[in-house]
């Protein structure tokens, strides 16, 4: 029977890395980092303890291990894994838009554990309340992938590919597109020699806004007033920008949103 | 010589009544709140105190008052000034995108405090440390301002009425269109039926390492990795609907950031 107690990570991005610290704070034994550049396969095996192997080599990946975590774009990770052996291990990828089949064919046993949040290398991440979606190709596999997510989080549901494939997308316009608006106003600022610190306070409540009302409801500003006069004058400000035709759509949809 | 003791507020929205309530924490006497509507001028005049008197009509306004605070949409704003009488009192206004000589010709003594915050009629706002951005037509108007700004928060500073027009745009970006990008994974969410509680941990961590790191260094996502794959599972999952345009129009933009 498989066991989730030797692990080899393939893959040292952002989520390869919190995640990996995160398992080895919770115990389990790491035993080999892949990634397909051997710095930084090297420097996320060394942050793992003295004992932990690497390797840029698909070939030189650890046979024996009782887990695969597939830590990696959701572009590599068909090739990545019709370039492995097949095993009898359990294979789990943390990919949000990602089918859990794209694992089958190599392993009996295989899933998905995807942690819904936006992490760093250089960041702590505090996993104890992220919400882990899970999912299993058998009962054994399910059990397994849930045991390793909960000793992360509370907050472990399970979700099929198609819904994760839908959270996946919220999470883009909620963490990484609202990120682009907050890095377009800093670099409008920057143009004006003033500091994004300036808005700090303005996120902060924002997010906190859409916490406690939802965002629909708390939506503020002039397009959701239709205030033409505002509007016309940002237009002005941002000229022929990208960042015109970007003020232009999303207003739109603002006011489209009020009539759902 | 003017004096801020006696107040006429012009206006009763968001802005308006946690400016209003704010004031009168801090000792200030507002006397009158105008408001378009009648409903809307009594509701706040109750919430200020038993002997605020309220009206929709411009012409009842209280010429005594030594302060005229206007806080209405920057589309109403020339016009209502200009269908009040001229008096020698202190006028200012709150709007981010107007200049301040929109007051002029109605009395010498006119300013702007713009409060970069975002505010909701039935949401306690914190004021102590929101940054307000003040100007005036002359040294006294500006001291009386400052005054009354300082009364509210500790973080006061002057800005010219065209770094004002940057900084409102900028907080368009950060705050308004931010939230719509929450609207639009909320909306995603219950079209699967799924609940916006769910991107709770990811919307607080994504504002949280904007203020850590810059955001444009902080950002994460398909987009910054050009991730085509996930990209075109994400633009299948919106077919033709406007988020997909959005998203795309959005996607380049990152990518164009990337070789800033």
């Amino acid at each position: 029977m498989m066991k989730a107690t030797d692990i080899v990570v393939v893959g040292a991005g952002n989520m390869a890395t919190r995640l990996s610290i995160a398992l080895v704070e919770c115990g389990y034994t790491i035993v080999q980092v892949y990634s397909r550049t051997i710095e930084s396969a090297r420097l996320l095996a060394s942050r793992l303890g003295e004992q932990v192997l690497y390797t840029n080599n698909l070939d030189d990946i650890y046979q024996g291990a009782g887990l695969y975590i597939f830590s990696i774009s959701d572009s590599a990770l068909p090739d990545v894994v019709s370039r492995m052996p097949s095993n009898n291990a359990l294979w789990v990828h943390t990919a949000g838009s990602m089918p859990m089949e794209v694992l089958a064919h190599k392993t009996p046993h295989y899933g998905v554990l995807y942690p819904m949040q936006t992490v760093s290398r250089e960041r702590d991440t505090n996993w104890s309340e992220i919400p882990i979606f899970v999912e299993a190709s058998t009962p054994d596999a399910l059990h397994i992938i849930e045991q390793i997510a909960t000793s992360l989080s509370t907050n472990v549901k399970q979700a099929t590919s198609q819904q994760r494939k839908a959270l996946h997308l919220a999470a883009v316009f909620a963490c990484n597109f609202s990120n682009h608006m907050y890095a377009i106003a800093e670099k409008l600022l920057q143009d004006q020699g003033l500091d994004f610190d300036v808005m700090k306070l303005l996120i902060r409540e924002t997010e906190r806004k859409a916490e406690v009302i939802s965002p629909r409801m708390a939506q503020t500003g002039p397009a959701v007033r239709n205030d033409v006069n505002v509007m016309e004058k940002h237009l002005q400000l941002l000229q022929d920008t990208p960042e015109a035709a970007l003020y232009t759509l999303i207003s739109e949809n603002i006011d489209k949103y009020k009539k759902l």
